[in-house]
């Protein structure tokens, strides 16, 4: 049998085939730090679906792993390559095949970026909301395999609630469709969100049916700065408790505020123990920030934006918070989330962690969701360090568990959390999951290692 | 080995075991009609999850059939017997275990009713949307089992969107927990949404973690009578487009009019086409009020609601239409959806197969989801008109397939629609499906039969 490469590009006409290692090099990892990846026997970029299907059926053959990746902008090491693997990129099945204004539908090749999409339906008056940090540069195929958050979720929801149906290329090469045009279905198993989420581990998406919403107000942002994080997360709960719909309800701790002042000083008090950050984007958008300032009685200090350009300089507190925690050294970013009345108990339990260890931890999130990013900072090169960083890092997910929460609330499972789905999921959920995984990929090519306990 | 009734006996402490073939009669077939229905072995009412897990486990080595149901309000014959099987009836399983206003969820057992959850939760300021048509009889574990829609689907989604974890019992008696309580989490495959609309061919659920929302206001109707389907059409996809956010949009056809009029006259203008029905039940429902109608400016005439009592009245009519077909004659009652700009071209395309087989036909549903039930209506105990329904029927899903729609929009396959699947999904889909059912459930004993092609 013919090495990987060459038979890739015997079997598939067209195809862009890398097998150089240094080249390869630039696509073994995502951007999860600390987690191992292996050597590729070769990198492919498809163009269609055609060529996914044939890159697939000739890795099957010769019982290579098939790793997919977007951008690699993930941060759980889905991404990272297994030795011997083929990677399998995207990043040139970019076009944006229709946009549907009458059916506000959109049909996507998966390597297209998730801003590039909504810039092209914004231009036709629709919203796609699903905002990933990334969203600049991720794509909306690797939004859909890690059903990544953002955000926009608290009032919009994640991304496989905009996946209506996808076409999938099976680990045997054939291709499957699932899902439907409609607005309601239930014609067979949901295996559309049976995909979504399951980080290329059940098939390689290879085109997203996407639901796209009317065009929402320019929205309009207002903090609050809090004495202690008891009263930010008081006015969280009100928040949502009130008739207000805000569309980002975000929370930045006084580590983090601190390390934002430290570097690009906005004005934040000193004694701040926590921000509370919302925007709307409503039709009652004045009505909403009213009822929102209400809601932050407790604070020491609300601002209102009057337009949109202090609602992008309110913004940047949050926009700041994991680049000024980067600024501080080695960064281990977590991604937890609770149940929302826990979530004063997530922070406080984090701070006395960080505490107990003589570590920094800062902490910012989405609030209105209870999903929280903990972010251990450590001296760069310091290998001690390190590793207490991994243990801070381990006690935060335990205390998540502990508190009635889940290992990871939108980065994904990938390698990181693998152990940790062990102690979220029971035996009886672990071996229900291996049985689909072996149903649809019994030979175990897809994304060996990944996603599944 | 001992009967089925007998090992239940033995193997389940406590158990309800029916095995009088009269009073299993009772409990042989759902409220679709003309579908075969086989005789069950026996009948058991668990009160708790161990019984099920022990029912299951204790058929499972008799390997009798276990067909799983709720109030048998089904529309599909997911619910009907098939010989020798053992019925695992949810009746008795109807407690609210827990309603938690600051998470808004709720923890229940599968056989409380739709509209007793709803009242539960109402009592405390919440809200639990998904409201089939039958929620005054229907169970929440058979709204989840095909997860089911109703009219609330165009501003609250259907049942899968308010489920957020399952507990339920394997083919083998093992009991699974899926899901989380958190609003975010991405640990492990979404088998939660694999099992929602599953129904009862991959488990039997047991327990439900369902979301809830804050209440909403007192809803206020407006309706609007059309001289034409496609003004009326224009009508819906203007509300569609405005910033109006409609919690209701009905559309009942000339035919179903007609007929509502014949017994509980509302004083419908005789050549009106179409009459949409909408509500508000938001905030600011005033300004929805009157964007509404404004998109109803082709309507010959238009009726806005003043208060409560108004409200019920306008939709009365609504409320009607499946009960005054059923005055006419036996009924067929379809479940397709389509696009919504083909919402026009369905209905036209279902008087056009009426007028040509001359069947009275009605349609009526869900114009925001395009999701519509036109009901064939042919006389009673007539064999050769039945036949002809069937016809109908038929050409009917043909169409809506044919308009890029899908053959059932909430009822679920079921028995009804078994060889329909085979026409919307491809090979490689059904033997997906068929992968994944094998690996749930590798003897086929969970409702074989059902849902799946």
């Amino acid at each position: 049998m013919a090495d990987l490469p060459a038979a890739l590009r015997a079997a598939v006409p067209g195809l862009t085939v890398l097998d150089d290692p240094d080249v390869m090099d630039a696509y073994r990892r995502d951007q999860a730090p600390g987690l191992p990846a292996g050597r590729p026997a070769a990198v492919v970029m498809p163009e269609d679906t055609a060529q996914v299907a044939a890159a697939v059926a000739t890795a099957a053959a010769h019982g290579a792993p098939i790793v997919v990746r977007g951008a690699g902008s993930g941060l759980a090491g889905a991404a990272n390559a297994v030795d011997g693997c083929l990677i399998l990129s995207t990043q040139r099945m970019n076009r944006i095949l229709a946009v549907d204004p009458a059916e506000r539908l959109a049909t996507v090749q998966p390597g297209v970026i998730n801003a590039d999409l909504r810039q092209a339906v914004a231009a036709q008056g629709l919203f796609y909301p699903p905002d990933p940090g990334s969203y600049e540069m991720c794509t909306v195929g690797g939004n859909a395999a890690t059903n990544a958050g953002g955000m926009c979720c608290v009032k919009y929801g994640v991304t496989g609630d905009y996946v209506r149906g996808l076409e999938a290329v099976l680990a045997d090469g054939s291709v499957l469709r699932t899902g439907r045009r409609t607005v309601k279905g239930v014609a067979g198993y949901d295996l559309t969100h049976l995909l979504v989420g399951s980080e290329g581990t059940l098939a390689v998406i290879t085109e997203l049916t996407l639901a796209l919403r009317p065009a929402p107000m320019q929205p309009r942002t207002i903090i609050g700065q809090f004495a202690t994080t008891a009263a930010a997360g008081a006015a969280v709960t009100e928040v949502l408790a009130s008739a207000a719909d805000p569309s980002i309800l975000e929370i930045i701790d006084a580590t983090t505020l601190r390390a934002i002042e430290a570097w690009q000083p906005l004005g934040v008090e000193a004694d701040t123990a926590a921000m509370v950050i919302a925007q709307s984007d409503s039709a009652r958008q004045d009505e909403d920030l009213r009822l929102i300032e209400a809601a932050f009685h407790e604070a020491t200090e609300v601002i209102v934006a009057d337009d949109a350009a202090e609602s992008e300089m309110l913004m940047q507190a949050r926009r700041l918070a994991y680049p000024a925690l980067e600024r501080l050294g080695a960064t281990l970013l977590d991604d937890v989330a609770v149940p929302l009345p826990e979530l004063v108990a997530l922070i406080e339990g984090v701070e006395a962690i960080a505490a107990g260890h003589g570590m920094t931890v800062g902490i910012f999130g989405h609030a209105g969701d209870g999903n929280m990013h903990p972010t251990v900072v450590y001296p760069h090169g310091d290998a001690e360090a390190e590793k207490l960083a991994f243990t801070v890092f381990d006690e935060i997910v335990a205390l998540a568990l502990r508190l009635g929460g889940t290992v990871t609330g939108e980065h994904g499972v990938g390698l990181l959390k693998r152990s940790w789905l062990d102690r979220e999921l029971d035996e009886t959920a672990r071996r229900t999951q291996r049985a689909v995984k072996a149903a649809l990929d019994p030979a175990g090519l897809l994304n060996p290692g990944k996603a599944i306990a």
